[in-house]
């Protein structure tokens, strides 16, 4: 997010090296030393970079044995990316999952299947259904490079979106939150719940997770310009393979 | 999958007793024979309905004594309360700990623990701190009812904060956060990664967890003006217990 300070650049570098596989899992990172000259920076901005990409589980560093490169990296996800603050910014609105991956110079890939459903309590509640009310469900199952890696199921009531792409099999291209926009309803403002737990035994076949992986669930309200439920998206995120980023920053006083 | 399932809908009624406090903390659930007369399904699906209220956390199984509603209510931590985005909200900054508990009605307490340390090396990066570096750290434990909840420990560059309140003991009324905007290092942004995995068997005693309870693990960095970094907090929140939301609005274009 902003500019990107001197250790950020240092980190890109680096992190590119372990995306392109220049750098391989299990690999000795280069020494602080080797990275200040090579990058005619000080100790501090090495160190800055390195704790940065620690932070974000692609390197591990070993007291007194150096720093390597981690077998398994989480992929780092930022829910804000779907969600610009200003409208202006609509148009680099990302899918997080796909931007995380294709950033990591990795290979996504879903399953998308859609239905239409009596959706399960919490999310009839939190779609403010009627008793019984209907909602268009896009179940999609994601893949890095082969490996399923998460769930993501995105309801919608379905008297909104009954007549759109959301309610037609396939992926849509220029993604679901726009054409809820064409319908009428961009959402405004959303509401982000994050929770873990031991996954069910169906998500354990399904993420062929290892035993005793938790599971993050990451939940999204989006509501429209009348604060009316538009869309729930339920995110079940092995805890093993994903890092979830917020950035908040704050606005100084004296900006008008 | 497709509408609700026989599972879901016994589940459903399961808990909607619970919501509505027709089954309170601690009331034992009806046994297995007794939900399955009750709606005439079979053991396999009122155990399916068991499984989905245990993985919300609402009951807890016991063997061969029952199963119960569980006294805890998962605490509704709002990351974004303790960071307004606006210079003007400062005064209402709140610890999101405190303002959690005390919104419920529940009584927060905590436990700290100020001491100088070389910090783990993650946290060491994070600050940016030379080699052998050290830190102050005040550690929490926290309390609701009495209840050991959760933990955090927040470190500062011990050269910052070496002749401020932050390294005595003891609370900080107005906040650490507030101290450091006094030394002249205002937080101007944060940046929140957000993961899960299972305790260590130090956090399990410390907390007193179940079996098989993960944890969230919220880690905050805060930066000063010039981008450096000057706080990491690290909570450590049982999953059964907490729930972290986050809120995100978009400006609208027009706006100027």
């Amino acid at each position: 997010m902003a500019r990107s300070s001197l250790y950020q650049q240092v980190a890109a570098e680096v992190r590119r090296a372990i995306y392109t596989g220049e750098l391989a899992p299990g690999d000795q990172i280069p020494t602080e030393t080797d990275l200040m000259e090579a990058h005619g920076v000080s100790r501090n901005t090495v160190r800055l970079a390195l704790g940065e990409l620690e932070n974000e589980g692609l390197i591990l560093r070993m007291r007194r044995r150096g720093t390597f490169v981690r077998e398994r990296r989480p992929l780092l996800m930022r829910p804000q990316d779907e969600f610009p603050s200003r409208d202006q910014d609509v148009d680099r609105r990302l899918d997080s999952f796909v931007h995380a991956v294709t950033s990591e110079g990795r290979n996504p890939d879903q399953n998308i299947e859609v239905s239409i459903v009596e959706p399960p309590e919490d999310v009839a509640t939190r779609l403010a259904l009627a008793d019984g009310g209907l909602a268009v469900v896009r179940r999609r199952l994601r893949f890095v490079d082969g490996q399923p890696y998460n769930t993501n199921d995105s309801y919608f009531p379905l008297d909104l979106v009954a007549d759109s792409e959301i309610a037609r099999p396939g992926n849509i291209t220029r993604g679901a939150n726009r054409v809820l926009e064409e319908l009428g309803h961009p959402q405004t403002r959303v509401v982000d719940d994050i929770s873990a737990r031991m996954p069910t035994s169906d998500e354990t076949l399904r993420l062929r997770l290892e035993p005793g992986t938790p599971v993050v669930v990451h939940v999204r309200v989006g509501y429209d310009g009348e604060d009316a439920p538009v869309r729930v998206a339920v995110s079940v995120l092995p805890a093993d393979k994903h890092l979830i980023r917020y950035e908040l920053e704050r606005q100084p006083a004296s900006r008008p």
